[in-house]
């Protein structure tokens, strides 16, 4: 492993950037949209959900409480878990077909708000789908329209979509996880209720809160803005490497975590609990939102995505599949040993902050990993990737499915060769 | 004193909102506007600014910088420092005549930051300037237009105005400071060079700092959100009270301000402490532009606005003034040993965060205040206000003039009467 001074370059980054939604958190903050609405002048408006949101009814309540202000609010509930090219394009042609509309509301997890963030690049600026989508899968175009409010209510505590530039999609012809990613993506409000993510069940939680933590870790341990060779203005992307603003929000969330995320999994009435994992997942979202994630989501695209018939408890019994947390935390002990020595005082901290009461072992790389498997083990997270199906002679095709995420691996504070993934990846068969 | 709990009210707020703007940071971030006016589709801007500012050439230099992305860019440097509603009416005029805009670019502290929020306010939507200015003294109406893009480049690391929705004026025929706040005032981006503040003197970076200061301790000590009533979406304002983010700003301000102001005051080339001192500024007002400022911030009112022939060390000379920073910090040390009991720890931490090596008096709620006196002595700051001129039968024209800030005195975490307030500027007489 390389320590981070070698990647300092000869004529480094002097400046950082940072964005954020309008937000407005709080029992009861969705009753309100339609009021934050009208005063954009919006009239009509599409409400952007999937079926299993749709069936707790939720986003049909959003809507009668939008039309309460005189706004015409029609709801589409045809979005993909985990969206496809097929499925944003079904959602960008029905959105067409209906429109024009003055604003859209997403009301879900991050597929709910990635598609309404689709959907506002589609119907605003002209093209197809894959004229947006990064390069080279797609053209990579730069969005030249302003888009509408886009109003993004997450109901589960994880993806922090509701913070984030960028769209993720499969593009299912070539098997391939990827993305739209520009500043004019990110919603205009997130409206983070609370009381939307009670009925969330614990094995979901679970997932998702691993997602949050991974987040706020991967965010916190990725290579620093400084550390990148000076950009020209039109370089710049919404992801700009760990800075002060980002490492704050990191290091709250660890901090929220550390006393509400055993809680939550644990009891799904405890209203405190939840709280905190909803303010936590809104916090570390502005984090990596503004800073990147690196080797444990890169490394999740391919867990993901090669599932041969794992079923996650309290997920959808359909199709095999393991949940983006889940997949996203099996990594992250094995990943943080690796990246420990770029900044040992970071991985520290990051451990002592998530758990104020644990011991340093004698091994200090050991300490952020041993805080990790302990609270995965706790919260019924499988112990590694043989549990969810995969064996060593996996590992080179995990290899290869990480690999093509150069764009995440980029954002970690070394280089990340094919052996390191594999060792990674061989260490992670079994955590503990 | 009443304790902060026979404020709890009966029906509890249970939301709490928060905004920014966009925030580009780092040395070299002034030079890159232009770019980041172009993606707008900007084609003619104006640059606003003071006399002082324009003398030392930023805001031609960054006019220039503007011109090469192909933007006409025309620099106004007519700014009032401490705008009134002559040199705003004055600025709004020049700005129609010369108009259409299609964006602002504000450069120097908070005077040329405030005075470009009301030419934007005053360009995209109907009316003048007293239709907007706060009732009573104006009409309070609400903007319905969406403003142009507006940028603020501070010059001064204090008043954290880029971050905030509120413009502060004199109103001449009434001798009295009031403003205009609304949510559509706030920059769309603030561009913070630290590099841009390293000729500010020795004594406008104590006074601004103890600005910044104040923000972070008034935004931290606040009323908390929870302790109003609910309210409905329309009643909600900019400032909502303290809560989870506006601490975090706050508490991240005081410990880059603890180890970087008095080390800023005593060396202005020490590039560090700038850099340091330009987070601390913009961190601060991103707090208080959420939560608001309360007891020491009304004071500041009359003690500035009463000044009878007090100079201040690098400030221009000709007219007597009380530098705002300076006027906010010296009822600070009695202000927060008044509000004390409303939440203690809060007081306690503020001062360890500020000062960490910092031994507790046994008289816990003598701490904050000690802290506050032994970095103002450290500073140059006066020594209460009989150093700026004022007796002991100035103080009941100050209380008079405080209470007329009440929209600020009701952020104050318990009630504050008459004669509270002329406890704490008679105790503010002689600090130490």
């Amino acid at each position: 492993m390389e320590s981070q001074s070698q990647f300092l370059p000869a004529n480094p980054e002097s400046v950082f950037t940072y964005g954020a939604p309008l937000l407005k958190y709080g029992r009861g903050a969705a009753d309100e949209i339609g009021f934050d609405l009208s005063v954009t002048g919006a009239k009509r408006v599409l409400v952007v959900t999937d079926a299993g949101v749709a069936a707790a009814g939720i986003p049909q309540r959003v809507a009668e409480r939008i039309k309460e202000f005189g706004i015409d609010a029609v709801v589409y509930d045809g979005v993909h878990v985990e969206p496809t090219d097929a499925s944003l394009e079904h959602a960008i042609a029905y959105a067409r077909d209906g429109g024009p509309w003055d604003a859209f509301i997403a009301v879900g997890g991050g597929s709910s708000i990635d598609t309404a963030k689709a959907i506002n690049l589609l119907t605003t600026n002209p093209g197809e789908l894959m004229d947006y989508v990064n390069a080279p899968v797609g053209r990579g175009n730069t969005p030249n329209q302003p888009l509408k409010p886009l109003v993004a209510v997450p109901t589960t505590t994880g993806t922090g979509a509701e913070s984030t530039t960028i769209c993720v999609l499969d593009v299912l012809d070539l098997k391939v996880k990827t993305g739209i990613s520009h500043a004019r993506l990110r919603p205009t409000l997130a409206v983070v209720d609370p009381m939307l993510t009670v009925s969330q069940p614990s094995g979901v939680t679970a997932s998702a809160g691993m997602d949050i933590l991974c987040h706020a870790l991967e965010s916190l341990t990725a290579r620093p803005y400084m550390a990148y060779e000076r950009k020209r203005p039109e370089q710049r992307v919404p992801y700009c490497g760990s800075n002060p603003i980002s490492d704050m929000w990191a290091e709250k969330a660890l901090m929220l975590m550390s006393t509400s995320f055993r809680r939550a999994v644990l009891d799904g009435d405890d209203e405190e609990a939840r709280a905190s994992m909803a303010l936590a997942a809104t916090f570390a979202g502005l984090g990596f939102g503004n800073a990147g994630v690196h080797i444990p989501h890169a490394n999740a695209y391919p867990i993901a995505g090669r599932v041969k018939d794992f079923h996650a408890k309290d997920y959808p019994s359909g199709e095999p599949m393991v949940p983006h947390g889940m997949a996203v935390s099996l990594t992250a002990p094995e990943a943080f040993r690796f990246t420990f020595d770029t900044a040992p005082e970071r991985h520290l901290r990051a451990a002592s902050l998530l758990s104020p009461a644990a011991d340093k072992p004698n091994d200090l790389s050991s300490f952020l990993p041993d805080v990790l498997t302990a609270l995965m083990s706790d919260i019924g997270i499988p112990n590694g990737i043989a549990e969810v199906g995969y064996e060593s002679s996996d590992v080179a095709g995990l290899v290869e499915g990480a690999l093509m995420q150069q764009r995440v691996l980029a954002a970690a504070p070394c280089e990340v060769r094919d052996e390191d993934l594999a060792s990674i990846f061989t260490r992670s068969l079994t955590l503990w």
